[in-house]
């Protein structure tokens, strides 16, 4: 903040030293980077949107979910590109726990009585929705089997905030059904968090306010939710562990030592079930109680109620706990100068139906950049690094393949990997990345040099104008005030998940996005047609996409010194302390304030007495914590950052040693014990939230340990953050020595 | 806030003080006080909820609408009980412009037909439905004859900002009809602006989420608006007069001079009609172009669009543009001390339909207070000031009664009228009380002194909670920094604002609400039956309206001294001084700002390019504004009624002359001239705004002009508001001598 006016001097400069030095490349000297941009050029013209859109059409013509002839039918084919393009190609099995529905009702038996159709309408004007062969119902994956019968109370989103406001209602869901809308957090929390709170079962229905009519208009009139359209998707406790259930830490190899399944944790404690709004409007409609606030409101054209009741439903839940293979397909470029250094690109295949987007819009363009690289590399430029590119099975059902294939390759991996490139489908507008920020300034570089195919201008540019037309005064103020601009820190969600904060392999998460609203995610509807009608005509981000995604790996593969720096992971990191700290005083002062006055009793007088509505309840105060070991351990970090930042800038190259004490600084980041209850989560600098699932937390041991009043661990969290951060500085500095 | 620490411990001495001084009154000395509180409770004994009840039940049995049958009969029915009670009464009589249905045309003509029904249910559950002799059908007043056929386009809520969104995207209103949802401004507001930006028509609908089943549950299960309710209304120009529209600044008496209706510049320049969310759906359904922003979303189950088209309406209106009579009940009791200082407590009697709630329920009130003060004055506790009580006809139509009444008599009101005291309806919940500053000492005292029924408390107290619970920081803040609540400045929307406004009387407008949600205002439905289920069981909040209202007309009525009080008048001219500055340094940065990233040409990246959402507008940057004179004029105030504190406190009586200052301070804030562009509102402190409507503007003159860019205007209105600062601090110097 006190830089601020040298800071925007400095960014005049830099834009212009941007645009005079447009070919300087983090890891290269100046030829070197003239000579990875002709490359990046050549690259760039093998890549083809008619390929693209043929590789998307045949994938998705048919279901594929992991288990499904069509699945393994799909990894062939993958597997067939690869081999005909010149890779070692292997497909690698995992046996994988993996319930499908055998039985599934829902009914509404009081007031009045109905009868959900559970299932999704066929439509003439997309012939994909009449290929069904194999269709997987509607169905949330790794809900628990189950017979239950209970009066509905109305959950909103189902997160920790939705359920204080429901107990000032002196509204329980024990002994209940929670009905909740998707949104507002991972669709596996609603589960989890509704048995914690004593439901005895959870509907899960999609809202058209929120992606359906409320929206904009819906399939096939435009691209949002069909009345009948149910999203599908995984309840799995991913924030525990993710992968296959049975085999927590280790692959699911044929003979792997595997837990019971009824002692699996990740397996919901209750029945769930996703709904479609259609079937959904029936049993809001016959609720009662007291009217829902305002924000819990929805787009039916009925009044919203609290219940619970008088709406009693009974749903009934069997699934085939089957084992089945998940089929990773890997194919390897070996290279000659660092073999054993790997360059991992990676993006899973198997869909919930068709998957035309969610995944095969991100995986065709992976082929072409695999394409593309092998037509180099049989030119004669071959890499100086290994690079691996991955279509992982199983990634909807909870990132199994990919979790799989990272845990039976642990050792393997820890020693080998440079980092993982992922990405999980596409869709029209926005550059978005996300991910380590040792990887910040090359990403910044990579979005530099590709260019946008609906303005011209560079992606860069377009994601700068949006955060200068929409973004927040901060986001603002960073344009001007720091080089690069920020890439998002990682949650879950996709298979980078094992990668990163399992094994600490730096990594990235590449999208286009924001201009092609949709509703058909994880549903019926999610099919070549609506793809290519709405989410991106002509296969022009896919190729874009390619551009990204295919840089990031080239600069990554053919860098003499490796491109990642930490002045950019300091900076991030210095942010997430300030925040960390901000929280802590902000839930301080918040706290004070709300327990004083609840103790005043204003909220007798304040609210409605014929309402049930009551006050907020009295929350433990915070005491002081001592951040300073975090603080310190950044000032480490920020010093040895600046040290390297020389060095990085000058271009010299580096020698395998160098390169791989670089890439294993991201490992330094973790620890062996993990977060606190889940161990699998060895990062502390990023996780999914325990109790948002896909969001990310940063710092997440200490951030969680505030925001979940556990004070108690605190000193020991910042202990254990302040500890990985330290070693990352310390071999920081060695690199800059 | 520099004073910020002082005053909190200030804040506990004035709880204090509050507690152990609860019988000091403004304007009384302590035994005059102690005599006041014994004949209020007096006054409170005298009244009955079940009597109000009674009145209200005979009184909203049938339509009474100005001009019906049944309209006369409850100003008689009034005037009987008034004079029952010993008042000298009289029914005084204007004859006025008055426009009702002949012929109501509303047809969906493409892309398929369809035909409002404009009329609203009789429910069995309430048989006040079915007694509909001389109803309204639905229809705005003052909209001009016209049949216009035309596409459709979608304004959300037809303010200024709605329209600079369609600006953006290329779409214009002229040649249209637009469709508009009731709120967001006044209903006035959405015809007079369409009409400026060239459209042919307008339709008004009221839209479920806002006070339909998106609410809460509908009529007769809830006391939300049934699938047919319309909201009835004025869409008369009021912001440039109100009252009578053939005679603007004169009595509307028989032999007055009228201008030729089609000169009257307060009828609509394009039809308009409302019409309920069962009518509005299927032609917003029928309309085509981009999705709305989201929000302008409402809680239809269709997904909304801007148009223009596909969608074409025809609609036909035709009035019968009658002269027809307004009956104004004056009631006055004589006082013999200060017969000519009269202290005006009013409430208008005419109903749209039924109206139980808008406005007998504050009616009933009125008449209670009328009662109760007879029965004192009949046992010798005569007032020192004459009170005159009124209820006025006309009200819905633009404030015709009232209006009439007081430019009929502006030079013996400007003589006479102490304050004014104005009630509108009435519902459960929170105390609100409007008006001029000089009267907020009083108001705070009066809620000190009357108990909410619910909760024991006084109504001040409750108050305060709700403040305490829901208000903004700053709303907060102030309960600690400042010893009295503020009271809202008054714009428009009922009977004050003549008073007020064109006269400079001091005025209050006073009513319960905040709990009793309702979608009744203006409907069919407005009735007994929904009022006493839904809006005050009991009448328990009608008597403590009494209680309100009546502790203020007492109080204005006996006090030796006039509890006026000036240092509440200063704080709140210094708020509005400091926010009409702050809101040219805001609009000077957000003007550069946003014009510097227009000129950058961010837009063109950042907007989807396939969309026709545009880049904002460049607007005219601001010049600085001197506003010197409004701060001078400020500090001559601030000092004048510091000086003017102590002497109000001592509660030494005052003489009839300095008692007439004291009164006639008010008037010193006002000017012949008036506001820019309307010289019937000439009070320079508070107005309504001219594209808000009811919504008050403080500072009218200088805010609107900066507001609407007319900066050239400025510098004249504040030269114009510190004029009559400086005049009205002179008077208070005056009076502290």
């Amino acid at each position: 903040m006190r830089l601020l006016p040298f800071s925007i001097a400095g960014c005049l400069l830099c834009f212009s030293t941007t645009l005079s030095a447009q070919n300087s490349l983090l890891g290269f000297d100046a030829d070197g980077a003239a000579a990875q941009q002709a490359l990046e050029a050549r690259f760039d013209a093998n890549l083809s949107a008619a390929e693209l859109d043929a590789w998307l059409k045949e994938m998705s013509r048919q279901p594929h979910h992991l288990g499904s002839v069509r699945d393994k039918e799909v990894a062939d084919f993958v597997a067939a590109r690869f081999r005909e393009w010149g890779y070692d190609t292997e497909i690698v099995e995992y046996e994988v726990l993996f319930p499908s529905p055998k039985t599934r009702e829902l009914e509404l038996v009081a007031p009045t009585r109905f009868t959900a159709s559970l299932s999704e309408d066929s439509l003439s004007e997309d012939p994909s929705t009449s290929n069904i062969t194999d269709l997987l119902p509607t169905y949330n994956a790794f809900s628990i089997d189950g017979e239950v019968e209970g009066e509905l109370v109305f959950v909103n989103y189902g997160t920790p905030a939705d359920y204080e406001i429901l107990d000032r209602y002196g509204i329980s869901v024990a002994g209940k059904i929670a009905i909740s809308r998707y949104g507002g957090s991972w669709r596996g929390i609603k589960p989890k968090l509704a048995a914690e709170k004593g439901a005895i079962g959870t509907l899960i229905y999609s809202d058209p306010e929120d992606d359906g009519y409320g929206a904009g208009d819906v399939y096939p009139d435009g691209p949002f939710k069909h009345e009948s359209g149910v999203q599908r998707g995984s309840v799995m406790d991913m924030p525990t562990y993710p992968g296959d259930v049975l085999t927590p830490f280790i692959g699911a190899t044929a003979d792997a030592r595997r837990i019971p399944r009824e002692d699996a944790p990740t397996i919901t404690e209750i029945p769930v079930l996703p709904i479609s709004y259609r079937d959904a409007q029936p049993l809001l409609a016959a609720m009662g109680g007291e009217v829902v606030p305002p924000e819990w409101r929805g787009g039916l054209p009925i009044t919203y109620h609290l219940g619970p009741g008088p709406a009693r439903v009974r749903m009934k839940l069997e699934f085939n706990w089957d084992m089945v293979t998940a089929y990773n397909v890997i194919a390897k470029l070996e290279a000659s100068t660092y073999p054993d250094q790997w360059v991992i690109r990676g993006n899973h295949h198997d869909g919930w139906n068709h998957g035309a987007a969610d995944p095969l819009s991100g995986l065709v363009a992976l082929m072409a950049e695999a394409k593309s690289l092998a037509a180099l590399a049989a030119a004669g430029q071959r890499p100086l690094r290994t690079v691996v590119y991955a279509a992982w099975d199983g990634e909807e059902e909870g990132l199994i393949g990919s979790t799989e294939w990272v845990e039976d390759n642990a050792a393997l991996l820890s020693e080998r990997a440079v980092a993982y490139i992922n990405t999980d489908g596409n869709s029209r507008g926005f550059v978005n990345i996300g991910g380590s920020h040792v990887l910040e300034k090359m990403a910044n570089e990579v979005m530099r040099d590709v260019t946008d195919p609906q303005t011209g201008v560079s992606v860069a540019a377009r994601r700068r104008a949006r955060i200068e037309a929409t973004g927040s005064e901060q986001a603002r103020g960073e344009l001007k005030s720091r080089a690069d601009m920020r890439i998002s820190p990682l949650g879950s969600g996709s298979d980078y998940s094992p990668f990163l904060q399992h094994l600490g392999i730096a990594s990235l998460n590449i999208g286009f996005g924001g201009e092609a609203n949709d509703g058909s995610y994880h549903t019926l509807y999610d099919t070549y047609e609506h793809y290519t009608r709405f989410q991106d005509p002509g296969m022009v981000y896919g190729v874009a996409l390619s551009q990204v995604a295919g840089r990031a790996t080239l600069r990554l593969a053919y860098a003499p010194r490796l491109p990642f720096e930490f002045k950019g992971l300091a900076d991030n990191v210095g942010l997430y302390v300030s925040e960390v700290e901000k929280l802590a005083e902000d839930m301080r002062k918040q706290t004070e304030a709300e327990n004083a006055r609840i103790d005043s009793g204003i909220y007798a007088l304040a609210l409605d007495p014929t309402k049930t509505l009551g006050a907020p309840l009295r929350k433990p105060e915070l005491p002081f914590f001592n951040f300073a070991p975090l603080k310190n351990a950044l000032a480490e970090l920020q010093d040895a950052a600046n040290a390297y930042a020389e060095l990085a800038g000058s271009g010299a190259a580096a020698s395998a040693q160098e390169n791989k004490l670089l890439y294993t600084i991201e490992r330094a980041l973790t620890d062996e014990s993990g977060l606190p209850g889940r161990p699998w989560y060895r990062h502390h600098i990023y996780a999914p939230g325990f109790y948002t699932g896909y969001g990310v937390k940063t710092l997440p041991g200490v951030r969680e340990a505030i925001e979940e009043r556990q004070f108690d661990l605190v000193a020991g969290e910042v202990d254990a953050a302040a500890a990985v951060i330290t070693n990352a500085a310390a071999r920081v500095r060695e690199l800059a020595r």
